[in-house]
């Protein structure tokens, strides 16, 4: 997603050196040890790399053939390869990446695919079978869009960009650089707007905005994103779209922000950069989650959230206020008998009292 | 949706008269000014319509360049041509239909769509490239099938329908005039219905029915409704359904409801007419909501709702109830200091009893 | 599903004998008399079969017309033909899938389908319009694919299995035998998995593992089942899992387990066999939940689940502690009204001995 690896892609085998040097890590063992992939501890053969982040598994490497191990510093005592680094997942992710883009096919446009006369393929692109490109569209070079998408009049796509098969992008919509689209997503459908008449009838608001997606971006399978009644409903560089989450009508999504599958986010509702947002969670309508906020799994937020701000539940609460009433709630059997015992104690004193002598027996 | 526009369809541009006579509203300003779309206050250009519907935008009226503003009578001494009336929402939802109708395509059939020689496409049919439609399949005049969706066999779409790309109709379905279908949808699918055996497998039971969708309805992206068991599975005239739905088999939806995104509807539940239900709320099976009840986000509706009613919360209680509960929850921590500080007291006056003079110290 | 009906399959009408001996019903009436379908007690044409599982529609037995009802032993003395089986419902879904087996299409692959020629049909399969079958791929006999599928390279789909329009299964993935997928369904889409740089930017773990369905199962529409970041996203045997469910990446869904409608299961939590997951349940990753644990619909599933238990809410309690905590909650006026009565006392008490006569005034 970064382009500091541009200079590494398309190789089938790097050499630990080479990796080491990519991921800033020190290496233990021989640095020109050639590595062809990745795996984990218990299935990597011989000429692939692994990685152990977690010494519950540090019993299975008395049986690892892997040629080397990514770790973080705590293990740079094992008798092993190595290549140490302060972020472990960080270094698989770039070294993964590295070999998953080793395999990609030809860049070729399929001849069933209808692409319509004023649309503009810049360079390499790929568009497969059965896919529909309109009017006026732009898209990048070096992206590929699957079998069987729409992609409406007027959408532009950056480069780089990887449009699954089956892929909706309604007329209008704007795709950035290095955008992944998961199979089965839906990118401008209408906003859910309506004004009712004095029967309760509904008509339609027509919506006429339209999505803007920034660089780096990945949405997952069958979300969806509706655009804008007017202007755009906005996902900023770098965020994270799980599957099967909504994004409704004017939505802002910040930088880097994650979300998780099935949530949902209601109309107007702007969320900051860095938010990370649990599965299922629904967020109302014209709320602001402030920059690095965190919501919970189901969470149901219906205020705006500070930054940097924990809430969960539904209604959502500040982390600390859920879970002190959770706790209250389940001391309640403690509370009532408390109440019963207390009670008791007071009849003995009044009755205590109403004999007259005003002792008092336990 | 209603047909009171249709002598109105269809042109570029309006008269601030016509549009006055259209919606039953108050014309400020030159009658003949001629209008040409709608846009919001910021952005309006000198051709386009605008609207004011919450007086904190007022402030930007200075730069606004607007043709005229579509307003409540609240605002009726504006200094600004106006189209005054009493819900200027459904005014607004009104002339921006017009518009958005003004710049439709021309009804062609794709050559690629696949139609069975005994479907019948009555009078002008749009449908797009890769469409499949079955077998016995009636398309009404003026409805538009968008690409690479499947009709199966012996469906019928009424007239002035609009199936977005990539939509999904199972055989046998019948979807009424004016119907909107977002892109991704699955209409028709096989209910959740399995029988057990001693062992706990689960025997399918053939889901035979269909899905009747009346007319005027509108359903988001990526739903999915599925076919009844026996019978139908019932969208009435006029509902409303928002993304990522899940209607049940044998579900039935009532007229001018509206479904907010990801709610989810079990098995034969019966919803009534105006019916509002907000988002990520899921309803069990086989009970009743009385017209116009209203359904809390997230909430899970476990019992039928008289009309009218309103139930929030998991499991869903009325409003008043719900709200009871979460403010006696946060008053549990005063609750539990009460009881500590009785039991606190009653200890003192046990022990001045105790000590057996009767008298008792603060 | 199972095979014991293989021998019965194709025919367009069965006689009460044969019937009975298919399901080890005990007949009641001519065993000649021979049905061609199956309808409810209110629609059911003579030479149909119809059900009677609830005795409140036995009023309408009188004007029932069908053949034949299958009753359970409770019903053996109604005055009408009858299949008495201790398992109607099951009794029902085998006889119903008789029928629908009986009625379905010839297996053809339509010539637009583009299957790439190192793929390998095994038998008689049926491939629909516009669809694509990848490198390398296998498709067991008998099984039928949809219109607009794309099936990448490598992907193995065994016999007898019915892959609805609109279906994609990306590269790799392993469908067993019989399996059901509907409508819209993605199938190997990335899991979410990134790392974080000191920045707090998402960089993408390549996930290149697979998913493998086993025999029986079935998937709902518009339902997402991620790719394992390595090895394999597993459903068992006999496992139904309804419409717009998520699988998360490295998921193992037991055998013959229910999930209904909207769950979702987050990143490699393993569910035991014959779970049941009633709709828009949540589970957190990487836990467990034991064979046959029942979870709430909209429970939040924070914990591991021992086999057998009962959870419901969110965050998820046992089935006791939960509806515990409600009446509780529900008692809580009380509870308070019972601390101010006490309060009161205490202060009575506290004033009579504050006047020093000791004695106690109610």
């Amino acid at each position: 997603m970064d382009t500091d690896s541009n200079d590494m892609n398309g190789k089938d085998s790097y050499s630990l050196r080479e990796l080491g040097d990519f991921l800033g890590a020190e290496i233990k063992g021989d640095p020109e040890l050639r590595v062809r992939g990745i795996a984990p501890v218990q299935s990597a053969s011989p000429d692939q790399l692994s990685f152990l982040t977690d010494s519950k598994y540090r019993h299975v490497l008395s049986e690892c053939r892997a040629a080397a191990l990514i770790v973080s510093p705590e293990f740079k005592d094992l008798d092993f390869r190595l290549l140490i680094t302060s972020n472990p997942s960080l270094a698989l992710a770039k070294v993964a990446g590295l070999f998953s883009r080793a395999f990609a096919e030809p860049f070729e446009v399929h001849p069933t695919a209808i692409i319509d006369g004023t649309a503009v393929l810049e360079g390499k692109v790929a568009v497969g079978p059965y896919t529909c490109i309109g009017a006026g569209c732009r898209i990048g070079g070096g992206t590929r869009i699957g079998a069987g998408c729409f992609i409406g009049p007027g959408v532009q796509v950056g480069e780089g960009c990887a449009i699954d098969p089956r892929v909706t992008i309604m007329n209008g919509c704007v795709v950035g650089n290095r955008v992944i689209i998961h199979s089965g997503t839906v990118i401008g459908s209408d906003g859910f707007g309506y004004a009712q008449d004095e029967r309760g009838r509904h008509y339609k608001i027509p919506q006429t905005g339209i999505v803007c997606i920034d660089d780096d971006v990945e949405i997952g399978a069958n979300v969806t994103v509706d655009r804008a009644t007017f202007g755009a409903t906005h996902i900023k560089r770098g965020a994270k779209i799980d599957n099967l989450v909504m994004l409704a009508h004017n939505v802002v999504v910040g930088e880097d922000v994650a979300i998780v599958a099935q949530v949902g986010v209601s109309g107007s509702t702007h969320i900051g950069d860095r938010v990370m947002i649990a599965g299922q969670a629904g967020l109302v309508g014209h709320i602001e989650i402030g920059d690095e906020a965190k919501i919970g799994a189901q969470a149901g937020v219906m205020n705006s959230v500070k930054a940097g701000h924990v809430v969960v539940g539904s209604p959502a609460l500040s982390h600390d206020e859920f879970f002190r009433n959770i706790a209250n709630i389940r001391r309640l059997p403690r509370l009532k008998e408390q109440v019963k015992r207390l009670s008791e104690r007071v009849q003995g004193i009044e009755e205590a009292l109403r004999d007259g002598d005003g002792h008092h027996r336990d």
